[in-house]
């Protein structure tokens, strides 16, 4: 088992960064040697600092366009021998170019069984649609929005009451669990690509 | 708690025909009083005609178009005092004149987590999207396809070695457990649509 150089990007509070600081960052090889974020008012920055990991913010206003700041991010990102890039909560889309930049190294979470509901506030449609289990996906992230080979998914059931802070609380709690799972998969070199079909993923069996 | 008469329409080997007469048909006051088909051959009829059900062939070659094909089995239906119309493997569309004659009396099982992989081969199509969970919905039917509002849904994992036999075999036996359960719902008054938003189903709880 080899290690894995990580970066995280989020843009809200960074509940999903601190999953992964505190059950996969320092194990197993893994390190987390950036977050990156839009937002400098950004919580997920300071647990970043808390954890003595380097941080940087790239806000659109201070580059000409996506494309520039995309790539002084991934510049940024490179500069640290990053080996993925786990978005966890960043609301940007990521430029092609950036993707480019990292093929299949990028892994984003979302809260729903893709491909239900993609896009934005996925918790808000699964309940406007009125179904009764939803869940959370890990996929790698593609030039889509939400469209890339899914790694990982997990059902929860819909609440009968449809509360939807209920629904949240439980679809987070999930994210927690399976994004962190992703990345010491990933680290541990169980997952690939098939070959033969770009759209699946491969997961190897744990070595005995 | 009250009776219900139920149709089935059926074109296949009517396993969740099965399902129903070995599990609700007879208890409750839940009579399957009526099961169609559009094939002749369909071995649903002969399940139907072993539990003494009586069974009736609207084949799309003996009407002049599937609208008149269909008014003849609403006619059917309705002389038979049908209150819920179960889809179990019939695969007609039925025509919007039809559904008009049992509104929110139709309900549909589908191999997958709906709103993903609606319509032909659900199976098929999750395996060719990569997912990790798929699972089986009952819901209402309306004009469009596989869109009517949901009642239950339950996940189920896709294999990691995907094989499609043995994802088959666990949707089947999902599907075995969730129609009857929707008509046992629907029998005991449990099943309403939202007055404030029809994409809702609510469902009650058991009386104590």
């Amino acid at each position: 088992m080899s290690g894995l150089r990580v970066a995280v990007l989020a843009s809200g509070t960074g509940t999903n960064l601190q999953a992964i600081l505190d059950t996969v960052h320092g194990r197993d090889g893994i390190e987390v040697v950036a977050v990156g974020s839009d937002k400098p008012t950004a919580r997920a920055l300071a647990r970043a600092r808390d954890a003595g990991v380097e941080t940087a913010v790239f806000r659109a206003a201070d580059y000409p366009d996506r494309a520039a700041r995309d790539e002084a991010m991934a510049d940024w990102l490179a500069e640290r021998g990053v080996e993925l890039v786990v978005l966890a909560g960043y609301m940007q889309l990521l430029t092609p170019g950036f993707i480019r930049r990292f093929p299949n190294r990028i892994i984003n979470v979302h809260p729903a069984l893709l491909p239900s509901f993609p896009g934005l506030d996925a918790i808000g449609q699964a309940l406007a649609h009125g179904v009764r289990v939803t869940g959370v996906t890990v996929h790698f992230v593609d030039e889509g929005v939400d469209t890339g080979p899914i790694i990982l998914q997990r059902a929860v059931p819909v609440p009968d009451s449809r509360d939807r802070a209920e629904l949240e609380e439980a679809i987070h709690a999930v994210e927690h669990e399976l994004l962190p799972e992703a990345v010491r998969l990933i680290a541990a070199g169980r997952v690939t690509i098939d070959p033969a079909n770009p759209r699946l993923v491969l997961i190897a069996p744990a070595a005995k």
